[in-house]
C-alpha cells in the first residue's frame, strides 16, 4: 500500500465544482497535502495559489481580496494572481523569491482542474472528457463527499463493480448475478477500461423507481478509470435483446457518470461526482430520484470503505489475497505505482 | 514498559460475556490489536474469525450471516465457520489461501475465552476456574468497562491492594491500616498469589451497607492473578477471631471476584468482571448494593489509571522507583515479559 | 523550526497567576512537557513539585493535602514540600531516591515564576520586572489563553507588530501606516528591544473608545521580549508633538503590557497577560473597555496563529522567506536556538 502515501503530481486533479468558487469569494482546499487557495480574477478565471504565505506560512485564505490581488492578513504581503509578491510593508525591495506558487488551472464542464506538477507539462488536452456534467443532452446533480480514507480505497471500489451485488444489493446493485459476471478489462496507457454486461435480468432496484419495462433488461456498465482517479461511465439498461453489446438501446435508460477522486492527504480524500441521465431529461422527478439513489448508494460505499480503512489501520502491512475480480483494480494500482515511480525517478 | 507494546499470544483471553454474542448476532471486538468477529453456529457454539476479509480487508462484521456461513458484504466472498472461503463471485477456483483465521474458543461460566496463538497449544484445561460467575452458590452482576489505558496498568492495580486505602478510602477500601499490611506473595508458574489479612478492624465502608456485626472483623483478600490478566479472588470479612487465617469464617460475608483484563490495543483494554457474594444469596438488595459499590470503586480505579496513563504519555521512559509493595506487581510484570520473550524466541 | 521541539530549561517561566493557586488548593499544569503540581505551604509560599509520583507515576494532583505534605492517593506515599518522600505504606525504610523533584519558584507581582533547569542557577534577579501587573499606579485585568500552537509562533507574533495593521485593523491596530514603519531593533543579551513610533496619525480604533483628543496623535510601542517569551511593553498615544520620542507625553494615554508565553508541550502553550492603563486609573469603564479590546485582539491573534500552525503541520519543513520586518523575530529565534544549544552543550 506504499502508493497510498505518495501522490502523482503531473496529472490533472479535480479541485472543485465551479460553483464552489464564487466571483468574489475564496476557497481553501488541500490537495495532495498542499494547502491551496482558489479564487477568480476580474475576468472570472480561476486562480490557484499555494495557501501558504511565503513569509511566515499564514494561509492566504485568511487574507483579503484587493482587486486582482490577495493580501495576506498576517503581515500584509500582497500577491498578484501569478503568485508574485507585489508589496511588502516597510520595505521597497521585493526579493524575486517573494512569491507563492501558482498552479495551472482549467475550468471545464463545471469542474475546476488543477495540475500539481511541472507547469510546462500541464497539457489541457490530457483532461478527461466529462462533458456530460454540463451538456443539454444530460441531466444530473453535482455531488461531493469528503472521505476519511486513502483515495486508492475509493478507486479500488470503482474498479470492481462486483461490490454492487453486496454493498448496493437493494439500491444501485441487485442480485448476485451481477457479481457473477466477469467484466472485460483493458489497459489503455493511463487508464483502465472495464466492460460489464448483465443480460436478461430484472432492472436494478434504483432503476425501478425511474423507468418501467414489461420484462427483463440487458444492463451495461462500460467505463474508464483514468489516472489518478477519474471515472467516466456509460451505463444503462434496455429491454433484453436491444441492449446487448451490439444492440440499438431502444427504449433504454441511459446514464453517464463522471466521478473524480482527489487525494487531500494520505488519509483523506475529496470525491466529486455527477450521475446524469440521458433519458427523460425534462422530467425533474427522475433527476431528483436519481440524485437520492446515488447519494444513498455512495453512502453505502463510504460505510464499507471507512470500515475497511479502520481495519487496515490496525495492521497496514497485512496481506491481501488477489482474486480474479481484482484484475482492473490491480492494473490500476500498478499503473499508479509505476507513474509515481517514474515521476520520482525523473526528479533524481 | 516495553511489555506494554507486545502481547502474549499463547494464552486464553476473555473475549466477551456470553450474552454479548446473540444467537443470530455478530460481535466485533479487537483483541491484541487483531480485529475479531464472534458469532454462534447453528448449534450455538461460538465462532471467532479474523474480522478482516482475506481479499480486501473489509470487516466481516459488516457482512451477513447465511446459515452456518458469513458473507463479506463488500465483494461477496463466503466463509464457513472454520474460516475457509467457500464461494468467490465470478470464479470457480477457490485458492487454498482464501481463508480467514479461525481461533480456538471456549465458552465457560458465561465468559467466552479465545486463544490468540498457536491453535495446537490451545489446551482448555489452562483456562482459569471462574465457576463462581455462574454458580448457584454465588450471586453477582456481569460487569464490563472499556479502558483507554494499557492493560498492564490495570493488572498493576490489581496486584497491589495497598491502593484500597487511598483510591477506595470511602468505598471498597478503608483506613490506612489496610495499606500497612504486607501481603504474602507467591509465584506459581504462570500466576502470582497474593494473601492479605487485616485482623480486628472496622468493616470496609461498602461492607457496612451489606451486613452488620456487633464488633470488629477480620478481613481477607486471597487471590491469584493468572497470565495474562485474570484475577480470581476469595475475599471477605468475619467477626474477629473467626475470620483469621485458620478461622472457620462463621457469620462471614464471603465474596468471590473474577476479573479479566484483555488488551484491545497497546493503549486500550477490555475489563470484564463479576464480584459475587456467597452469603445472603437470595437477597437481591445485597446483589444490587454490591453491584453499585463495585462500579463506584472500579470508576475510582479508572480515574487514577487514566491519570497515570496521561502522565506516562508525557514521558514514557521516565523511571519508576520500586517499593516493597510492588512485589506482586513486579513478579507479574517479569512473568509477562518472560512469557512474551519466550514466545518470540520460539518464533525465530 | 527545530527550536520548537526543545525547551530552554535554565530560565524563569511564568507558571500561573497567583490567584490560580488557592491557599488549600492544588493546580496541575504542564510546562515544557513536565507535569507539575503547584500548591501553597502553611506560610502561603508556592511549592512546585513534579506531578508524577516517583513510585508508579500517578499524578500527585490527584492526591491530598495533609498539612505541609502531599499524599499520593494511588498507593499512599507522602511527600514533604521539598519533594522528599516521608512515608511509604508497609515499609519503614525510605530510600533516598524516593522523592519527586521540587522546582525553584518565585511569586512576584501576581505571577508565579518557575525555574525548570538547574536549581543552583535559579537567580531571582533574572526575573523580568513586571511590577505594573500589581502596582497602584496601573490598572488592568488578569488574562490567560491556552494555545494549540508552538510557543515560538506566539513570540513571533509579539516581535513583529506590523501585523497590527492587518490582524488588528479594526481593533488594536489601525491603518497600514503602522505596518509601514520600521522599528528600531536592539539585541540586549537575553532580550530583544523593539521601538516603533507612528507620528501624527489617527488614534487606534480601540483607543477611540478610551480617550478623545481634538486631533491626531503620536503613538509608540517600546518593548522588550525577554527569553524565553516575556514581553514588557511601554505603549501609548499622546497629542502629536507631545508624544514623539523626546516629547513629554502630556495628556497621553499610557499603557504597560506584560505578557508571558510558556510552552506546555511542543504543540501547546500557555499565554499570560495583563495590559494596564496608567491614565484614568480610577475609571473602571476604561479598565473594562481595555479588557474587552485586548481579548478581542488576542482572539484575532489566536485565529491567525492556529491557522498558521495548521499550515505548518502539513509541511513542517517548507521554507519561510525572511523579510526586513522579521529583524526582531529572527534575532529572538536565533537567541532561543543559541541558548538551547548552549544548555545542551553544557550537559554533555
Amino acid at each position: 500500500m506504499s502508493t497510498g502515501t505518495a501522490f502523482l503530481k503531473n496529472t490533472w486533479y479535480v479541485a472543485a465544482w465551479s460553483h464552489e468558487i464564487a466571483a468574489n469569494g475564496m476557497l481553501a482546499r488541500t490537495i495532495t497535502r498542499a494547502p491551496l487557495l482558489f479564487w477568480r480574477d476580474g475576468a472570472g478565471e480561476v486562480v490557484a495559489l499555494d495557501d501558504r504565505c511565503c513569509h511566515r506560512a499564514a494561509p492566504l485564505s485568511k487574507g483579503r481580496r484587493e482587486g486582482e490581488n490577495i493580501r495576506c492578513m498576517y503581515h500584509g504581503l500582497l500577491f498578484d494572481k501569478t503568485g508574485k509578491c507585489v508589496e511588502i510593508p516597510s520595505q521597497e525591495f521585493i526579493p524575486p523569491a517573494a512569491k507563492v506558487r501558482a498552479y495551472p488551472v482549467v475550468e471545464r464542464f463545471k469542474w475546476v482542474w488543477i495540475w500539481m506538477g511541472d507547469a510546462d507539462k500541464a497539457d489541457p488536452s490530457l483532461i478527461p472528457d466529462t462533458h456530460t456534467v454540463d451538456d443539454a443532452q444530460w441531466r444530473g446533480t453535482p455531488g461531493y463527499l469528503h472521505y476519511d480514507a486513502n483515495y486508492l480505497l475509493i478507486t479500488d471500489n470503482l474498479l470492481d463493480f462486483s461490490h454492487l451485488s453486496y454493498v448496493h444489493e437493494t439500491t444501485l446493485g441487485g442480485s448476485a448475478k451481477y457479481a457473477g459476471i466477469r467484466p472485460k478489462v483493458t489497459r489503455n496507457g493511463r487508464s483502465v477500461r472495464v466492460e460489464r454486461w448483465l443480460i436478461d435480468d430484472e432492472p436494478a432496484p434504483f432503476l425501478r423507481k425511474l423507468k418501467t419495462w414489461p420484462g427483463n433488461v440487458d444492463r451495461w456498465n462500460i467505463y474508464d478509470v483514468v489516472l489518478p482517479g477519474v471515472l467516466l461511465m456509460d451505463s444503462g439498461s434496455a429491454p433484453t435483446g436491444t441492449g446487448a453489446p451490439q444492440g440499438d438501446r431502444v427504449d433504454a435508460a441511459q446514464f453517464f457518470g463522471c466521478q473524480a477522486v482527489t487525494p487531500e492527504t494520505e488519509r483523506t480524500s475529496h470525491y466529486f461526482f455527477q450521475q446524469s441521465h440521458g433519458f427523460a431529461i425534462d422530467d425533474s422527478s427522475v433527476t431528483e430520484n436519481l440524485r437520492q439513489s446515488v447519494l444513498a448508494g455512495f453512502q453505502e460505499d463510504m460505510d464499507i470503505i471507512l470500515a475497511q480503512q479502520h481495519i487496515l489501520d490496525l495492521a497496514p502491512d497485512a496481506p491481501m489475497l488477489a482474486m480474479r475480480m481484482d484484475t482492473a483494480l490491480a492494473s490500476f494500482r500498478t499503473m499508479v505505482e509505476k507513474a509515481i515511480a517514474e515521476e520520482r525517478a525523473a526528479c533524481e
